[in-house]
């Protein structure tokens, strides 16, 4: 279920046109717009032609911040562009990306999905140097970093390859300098990456949908640790910083990515579907129907009625048109929904055993509320089913989890959490079947949110 | 599938408060919201305090259109709203509503789903006795004649009685005189309306999930033929206009209404539920999967594979951002997506026979599209399955149906049309399948686009 | 000086194009422009293509409610357009003109300028009648009366002849029917209206500035009570109503006109010159400098120094920004500015004897501050020229001037009104000034606001 | 005459309160909009709680860019603003002002007006160090310099102290650190800054009217190379820097600054009215009226007249409603008025013999276009003074003047630019009338765009 405050993700996306693509900002826009699900309160686009960049940014959707004219002004023959999601509320556009910056090399601008572990220890460390930063972003971090390294080798690719060795924890990120067009992904590829072909000409996207949108073809993704440089050349590929470890966030697949993208070589939806089909397994159920919790609890709800054999239905209709100018009610006139976002077909629900499946419990207040309005609907019992194990750890990578305090799976058993939400059955998936839901037997994923196990040294 | 044109849809909501509702504004943009799926063009709402009518409408979403400031400003002790589709595209708001009109006995105001089939002779006839008309509805025609009735009688429900027989069609109205709130359904019901309750205060809306959305508790359907009046002393009804005869349009039930509202005692859910279960057994298929497209299509498809026994899967992502302001790509850059709205999950469909089911076929380019892109996805086989009859004949009562020349069922037959569209094997429902999906033997609905048996007359 | 609540006019503009007009609508907008300072609260342009009417109107100043894609899209050989001020505060633009009714003979748009002195009885008689009004205007009205006419003659012209004989007051109207574009004047000519020239094609306008604008050339002004009529066989002009009587506001030489203009022959630069020399001679002062109140007593100013000898000098400085979003601050927060609008230059002023020319005084409260100000400033003596008579009666023409209560000049003599408003010594015009300042023999304006002698018959 | 590209200006507004000053942001919206005239493209304001810098900044106009909400979310116990102009056409606000940026002593923020002449070299050793640049303004590199020195001495007034002995040019700043606003003039004071008090609270402005217009008083000017700073135990002075030189902008009182403002103990309007004075001495004309062009040249148009003992008088009319979104006419279009924003009172100067005083010439085109237009208005003689000597050498110090090429001066004695812009007569202020005008015998102010006399080294 979205907007559950869990979420800290961005979008990214670039283009290098070998002379191939009209309107490079506009295929930026769709890019964008198939990325939107991966951050919602700020965009914008930077093209640059031979070093002069030109930008645009703005709080809002894709489709709120730019029009034809808008678009029509960017031109060159490199682009990259983000949408951003942050769990302040902000009303100035200060930490919108692709941030754009000078230096003595000329221009360098940079798109980020991710979050540094040693952000505090950088930024420390640059302001003893005398830096000085106009933002709170990563990215604004990791510019300078990079722009130190030009400094001394000899290209920007090899600045970057430099700068990995001095940043932690997660990121990918899309860099353009007056000639090249850079993409890297951290040495454990956190957050997704890939690159994509449309004519002659280099594609960059967090998720594979993006590249289609715009009609792009999938080529791979990009490794964790590898840096990829695209001038008119074409394409190179710096594998210094690979060690062969993978660590892709499990939540990429349980809650942010688009059902309809594939990761690392695993398909979301598929992640998904299997998902509900362990927990079936796992968790079986005497019930009449299963319901999912829109939108990313719905695959894994297919997945259980396959596996268990119960018949799939819809419990729930989402508001599509709810979105940032909505007033929310007040308390006191809310009773009845949810939210206004999501309402319950009494009708389907009234009577039966239903099994509801959801990504993910964090706080538990949500589920609580929805299972309060199905018994309402008449219900007769209400089993949940979670589609990821309970979580118990902060996460340091970008994925908005409060602390283990908030967590309510740190002060109750399952049992008990069972009663707090008023389900009739409560299961979550086992920390081990990550691996059937990946399709691996090595560990290649980050479940540090569930295990503790943090792929990279965090300090205090 | 949406956005094939064939909607021309209102939606309306009304509330008479008993001086227990706060905000009464609010809890019409509140309702509105719900009913945001019958009309996006442009909103309005309408408060009266003693007569003393505000209203204010624009272009836009309810949620571009009000904020807390306009809301603020519209007070009063009733109130109605009005979301509105046209398929004229259209810059200026003059057709907005609610209408406020004023005339020797006050203000009136009017919000009004249907369309009349008498709209020309009313406007002669009133022209002709000297009427001036300053938008294009049929509201402001209905008003008049209301208005002139009003004179000749001692109130205003009297008025709305006798002006219901002087116009004709497809009619679902709210209508604010200076002490009361009417509503009125068409002799035949054609769209819906219904009365609720929250507190003591009175609640009409068009569908049932609006009601929801303000806690209001639902009491009934308005009949067909009724007028019912609220004021401060509580509801009357009046029947002088109710035959016994029913015609809800069927295309409420297969594509406009929202899953989870109940019209005329059958839940929309439901009804798509059983249209999948009849075409599973009318129509079998030797597949793999069953499929919907989204939203109308889901819950068939869903219907289809219980009664089949074949598994349910998500073919398709709905891009939910995609506003008024999308800009739509030239259609050389249009490949790989149907729409950047809607797109394959290539991984679900891939290697697999596939039942496909979606609501209804008009034109049938859109149907066409959707399979093509299935099987570029690597669908092996694409079995159509439509949740409705052929139609064949245009719509006077508000649905947005072509001429005969447009409709592709009026050429080709069904084996025709499968070829066309690129189908494997392509079914519909039968007209007489339609009872069972109302389940009711008896004939309470329209289903003139199918059969051309209009249940009023039309003049040529 | 602006902003004294004196003011409730509008302008009005209109083209028939012979063909020879590229673009009518920005031709419409740049007259719309000159005429802004006559109504800033609406605006609206409506342009007829054979029949055809599109119009758009908005709440707003011409340019922030037109841009170039609106005008655009506004196409036809002839349109009107309309700038409006009300002294109601409204949020919704139900009152925007021009207005654009349809009835039995097709669509009639119109515009206009003025105050009907029997629109209530109109009203009334219109409702009894059956008729049904959607705003608050005489424009309404208006439209009505011709729109009945219409079915009762042979031309458009015909009916606005015969409307006139129905309505009383002031007004300056443009009407377009499918094939003609009408402009009338009322009787006594109330209100300016004159015809131009652009090529071979007419320009109606309430101002020759505004012809000028768009390099028409001004041929003519509309005889009081004469309706003139341009098709495509060109001009024809009807006297039937013109009755050799003359009754200009006197206020718009005074105030409402933009002094680059010139109405029925008498320049308003000249007039307000005039008016200060007049001034200068009826109530000659001992002081150093003349200054004038911006922007309406800058003119009269310059005539009293020319007239007096004394020195003419710059006493304020007025701010241009000052938009309908200003933020006005708290009453605690003025204290030195009489409004952040207009700022006494200090070091000028200080020390010095003032006499300060304003237009005229309604309340004196304006006044009495600016006078305070000046003072605070520095200045020894501030003698306070008037250059209109005293005010005692309403106006039921078009000019907002409360009610006899409220005017100061009914409960104070002119040495009490001196005291009050802390002047050193106050005069103003003499009635009988008036002829001399509009260079005639004859009554040829409207003084009723001095006198009392209403030149058509009020009903109480 | 305003918009000839002359100007590149901006104006800064800063308040530190102790305690008494409530809605400091609104206090800084006023302070503004008093100073907008100095710059419409951008605005801003930041304010510090205790080191917690909020800040808002958009394109647009003071009265556009902010509203009653967004002021209210701005709260702390100092702020800074800033109204911005550029000659650059820029959709993107990367350079809007005040900048905030943060380094390892915490936060700083600043406006800044003037225009430095070593920008580039300090560009290029900021950069060689290492620093990165995210706008073009001057302003960053100031706070680069400031932020350096800062972690080299004690306090942020001695870093501002020794940053200026490292830029060069003009430069009026406001400064924030967490606890401290500071205020610095360079050591020749180019551009304005004075202080003002409100009860115990201290203000700073570009020029007086700001102060007025909260009410504030005015204290004193900041003296030429001072720092002034202000914490919780009040205002202490530091002139390390001061030269005793002066070198106030020559176009500050002939064009950029409000009349009513007083700059270095210089009122604008007297320096104006002496302007005028000394050409009539210097520059008699035999003709029947002095007219000034709106709105810089009509003081000493005041002034001519009063030392000629010619009448004054108006010549145009300025529609004060043309602002950014203006859709300007073709050329083919723009016939009759030299621009739709001035437009001649025809009555007023036909048969005239006119003398027509203008602030100053650049290219002389529009100078030419007010004569013809005056001339077709029948003016029977046009006899033109410019209100400061002929323009010769561009301007380092933030005066936007062409270059020497584009300079008319530099290529036609005044007798032949007399003829190229149709003048009947032409007239300029010679050189050390400067002085007269300025009252002072000394050099007190910088004439090098008149002299090339530069007060400061310019590098090539």
């Amino acid at each position: 279920m979205e907007n559950k405050g869990l979420h800290e993700e961005c979008g990214v996306f670039g283009i290098y046109s070998m002379g191939d693509i009209e309107k490079i900002a506009h295929n930026v826009y769709y890019g964008l717009y198939a990325l939107q699900h991966r951050g919602q309160q700020s965009c914008g686009i930077a093209v640059s032609d031979r070093g002069v960049v030109e930008s645009y940014k703005e709080m809002g959707l894709v489709g709120e911040v730019f029009n034809d004219d808008t678009l029509n002004t960017l031109k060159g023959q490199m682009a990259i562009g983000h949408v951003r999601y942050s769990k302040a509320s902000e009303s100035n556009n200060e930490n919108s990306q692709p941030l754009v910056l000078r230096y003595s090399k000329g221009r360098i601008a940079i798109s980020h999905n991710g979050s540094l572990t040693n952000a505090e220890e950088i930024r420390n460390e640059l302001s003893h140097d005398g830096a000085m930063f106009q933002t709170q972003t990563d990215a604004e971090l990791i510019a300078h970093i990079i722009a130190h390294q030009r400094l001394l080798v000899h290209s920007v690719e090899e600045a970057v390859i430099n700068a990995m060795k001095k940043i932690e924890g997660a990121y990918s990120i899309l860099v353009m300098s007056p000639q090249k067009l850079v993409a890297a992904r951290d040495p454990l590829g956190f957050r997704p990456l890939m690159i994509g072909k449309k004519g002659e000409s280099y594609v960059f996207a967090s998720e594979s949908t993006a590249l289609d949108a715009i009609s792009a073809e999938y080529i791979r993704d990009i490794e964790p640790g590898e840096v990829v440089v695209v001038d008119k050349d074409g394409l190179k590929s710096y594998k210094n910083n690979c060690t062969g470890k993978r660590g892709i966030c499990i939540f990429e697949y349980i809650y942010f990515a688009r059902p309809d993208s594939t990761i690392d070589g695993v398909g979301v939806h598929d992640a998904r579907l299997k998902a509900g089909e362990i927990l079936a397994r796992r968790h079986p159920a005497d019930a009449d129907m299963v319901i999912g919790v829109p939108d990313s609890g719905l695959d894994a709800a297919i997945g259980y009625a396959k596996e268990s054999g119960l018949p799939y239905g819809t419990g729930f209709v989402r508001n599509n048109y709810i979105g940032r100018t909505f007033i929310k009610p007040k308390q006191s006139e809310r009773r009845k929904s949810i939210d206004i976002k999501l309402h319950v077909i009494e009708e389907n629900v009234s009577g039966k055993k239903i099994v509801m499946v959801d990504d993910s419990i964090v706080r538990g207040s949500t589920c609580a509320n929805i299972i309060r309005e199905l018994k309402e609907a008449g219900a007769a019992e209400v089993h949940v089913r979670i589609a990821s194990p309970t979580i118990h750890w902060p996460c340091y990578y970008g994925t908005d989890i409060p602390t283990r305090e908030e967590l309510t799976a740190n002060h109750n058993t399952v049992d008990e959490l069972c009663e707090i939400i008023g389900a009739d059955s409560l299961g979550f998936l086992a920390n081990e079947d990550l691996y059937e839901l990946m399709q691996t037997e090595e560990k290649t994923f980050c479940d540090a949110c569930f295990t503790g196990n943090y792929p990279t040294e965090i300090k205090e």
